[in-house]
């Protein structure tokens, strides 16, 4: 499987009275599936998948596949806490139409997930996964990074195809990314604001929030990186990387979700404990954008 | 309700496929009942609550309320990541028995996690909860503090009766034991490595791990520091510490039912991810307990 | 030599020129040596010790020997990062009047502090220096925690007699009293906000930067806890609590100096790159202060 | 100033008896001044100058600029903790040879180290040096990343010349370049981990502790970059991580000193409290070059 390109984490729309509006999933999808992206992650961070029921989780991930051209790939979040969860979830997204399950860490009890540990849950899911398995490593949400040791072991897996490295630190993609050369391993970035630096090393491709709100810019930055135009590239990121702190670290999904209202998707409100930015965060993220000549 | 005395946070028993084994739970607290207990947790850190089904959080609740005393209280950890699942799963554990709800806090977003997101999380769990609500702040698991400025706002709900903390920072036990102390407010030591400190300090009772195993020894300490027996209280205070440390942070749960399985209780397997200690983490956590003189 | 008691870690004087002010420092300790302290600690990290040059060390030094009476104990903060260089400057504090050296841990390569490094700086230092010494872990500056097996092993030297410990861990604490318990070592607390707890716990004493302005009332809940008055005790450290928070983590020493010139003392501005306090910031010092009734 | 291109930050020879070693300098500095290296650092975190005595700082400088030919940069080290010690060693260094000045945050009392005070720290610092000032944050040793928002405030200064950043951020870096792009302002990376990237985003160059061993290395993974050969550029700076990372983070100024001696250089002794690696540390810093092609 040819993960190369670019992904957006879709957000999980809400109606007013938090439940989950696949009909503004689909509207969002139609809209996104007009720009070349490879594919689409529903249920990442950017999700709210925490939030979500089993029967939710699955059935965004049936109706986000009938939305979307067959060519795209559907890569869906199915981490569980426990292994047992996490197969049972893995297979039934696979049923309901996933491409590929992308799987986070485990991290309640991120004081024992040691790298034997983490092995053996992803040994685990990937050989009873009937489709491939994408790593996920996001330390921000979880606590704890994958180990690289753990990540170079797992990448000799045959039903493990690569990772989404969501942490930052370009030295240690470099390092995956050359430590797993004998292998069909493919990493993906897990962010915009290190996409440039991340195709610079040997990444293959990005899973990035702020692709759906600047789809078409993030997918630009792509060609430029994959043309050798590393000027412009350098040019594009650097005017993408203060809205992309905004819509992740800064103000997280309850920013992204304002942002694709403002970009002419449906972003809508968060379900609870996530609350709706204040005005002056509002504004502050408009800036983010306004400053770059993106609003 | 006063929630003054030790509890023990109990394991759940997974049989050898990984089932949970409801009748050695039943087993476990009969012998653990005859303990002068103040009562009991359910489904804390230390319960594996994020391995367990819907069902069986509730089927657990439901039989640990059957195998108890009456007059031992059953805190049930009901806390999930949504507001409206910690919500529907705070009443139905009300429904099967459960005498308060034990609510950790919410933490894959933890960016997001603002003393007012929580505020309004806890507010909404406490406004619809048919019991009592006890606030759980558990950093090692979390990555988050509950901020005192919220444990003050909160203390003030009349549903809200006190909170389990964790974090073993007795000078933040004592502000909130003085910035509550017009309220109805109680704390509880998360861990018998800082019982004695946080009973000097103001907190009312424990919820300890290590009660699970020296559950007499515990209850001991209690007494010593309520008759005002420091001396005494602070030698069986230090034979402790090593012990509580060794089945919480240096070994977790598996070594915590490890020692179960050693001093006449079920302690079994846990569910995957977490692994079962090697020999070597075996012999250091025995040493533990030996150099302390209570193996 | 008994360390038992509480110790003011007293600041260094500067003038509007930001030469240090030696008179103002006799002042500050003559005032202060009217208190039931056990000593003074010179240069702890409330001592500005990282902006004072050689020779400014010893001159302080001396002149908070000369200016004290003959049985109140002065401890001189002489850690520097070289062990070489430690050890002259203990050597040369103790020639002009340190009754014993207090020794932080060395941090800018914390990375390479190992429990073998620092016990090999501490034995050298220990080993030549003329007075006792005292080991000095403060996470908040340095970064590092001394570690407990550290303390363990260096508490057998002949010439190390206790322990500041700022980290405000008391599991850690009551294990280094237990552990240490065959050793003459002595554990004193590094701030007045676990004072009682870490006396509960078998400490002997304190350093409580809060000691500079509520000299009394530290020295008071230090009786308090050393006659078994506990519940008074509570009650008086719980005020303490926000104030010492106030001077310490909160506002550091600038704001200890402020406060030091509301209670009568000379506080005076810290050398830069410390800034003063905006008006906003001295507004919640004082009512930090004010709330519990201290001002 | 033009700061681009590569920097070996150079280490400090001692004799067995720990005193610097001036003439292993010299020759490892005549070694060195035959790569194409833009210059050389003295007294980076490599150059443990926490260890040196004021004297010492300065001869190292006198010697490193009259050992190096003319047209090599001399950036010399030389922060402190405070802003008064840090001008004047700037001063100094100039007045004995030094082109520009790296300067450490100061970072003892780093939970006062906001923006504002950093700021005015280096802005004092600037406007009396003599020669150009280069911000330095090195989060690895001091706690502390010199904020965002404080180097485009401080790259407006006209003696302000760029930042070596050693941090890793690749975003942090590529924002740092962008919101300083209408200022003379360069940025170097600070550790040969992730120079690729930096060139990548923006940066003009790196200070390399691996630059010490691998010279001609890290300066042809320069010219790769420079003349966008990215594919030849990725694959050298693949094997390059692994070393690097070795004789940095891993083993720190021991393991670097230790590789140099294999590569014909003078390693030497460090200072106490660094400590010789064991010969398992040995074999793993031999593998971590060895695996990679480099011996």
């Amino acid at each position: 499987m040819d993960l190369s390109g670019i992904y957006p984490p879709v957000t999980t729309p809400f109606t007013a009275t938090a439940e989950v509006d696949y009909g503004k999933l689909e509207e969002n999808l139609h809209k996104l599936g007009t720009l070349p992206f490879r594919g689409f992650v529903v249920q990442g961070s950017n999700g709210e998948f925490p939030f979500l029921t089993s029967s939710e989780r699955l059935e965004v991930v049936s109706r986000a596949r009938q939305a979307l051209p067959k060519d795209k790939l559907l890569l869906a979040g199915s981490g569980c806490e426990s292994t047992q969860a996490t197969v049972e979830m893995t297979v039934s997204m696979a049923q309901v139409g996933a491409d590929a399950a992308m799987v986070v860490t485990p991290c309640y009890y991120r004081g024992r997930m040691s790298s034997a540990a983490l092995i053996h849950h992803y040994t685990k899911v990937a050989d009873l996964s009937p489709v491939p398995v994408v790593l996920y490593s996001v330390p921000a949400n979880t606590g704890l990074d994958l180990p690289v040791d753990a990540v170079v072991t797992l990448s000799q897996h045959p039903n493990i195809v690569g990772i989404k490295d969501s942490g930052g630190d370009v030295t240690r993609i470099g390092l995956i990314v050359h430590k797993t050369r004998s292998q069909d391993f493919q990493v993906l970035a897990g962010s915009a604001g290190f996409l440039l630096a991340s195709y610079a090393i040997g990444a293959v491709g990005g899973v990035c929030a702020l692709a759906n709100v600047l789809g078409s810019q993030v997918c630009q930055l792509e060609r430029l990186c994959l043309t050798g135009q590393w000027e412009d590239a350098q040019k594009l990121q650097h005017r993408l990387i203060e809205p992309n702190t905004a819509v992740t670290q800064r103000f997280g999904i309850p920013g992204l979700k304002k942002t694709m209202d403002w970009f002419g998707y449906y972003g809508g409100p968060c379900r609870s404990p996530l609350q709706e930015l204040s005005p002056a965060q509002e504004e502050a993220l408009r800036l983010d954008f306004a400053s770059n000549g993106w609003l």
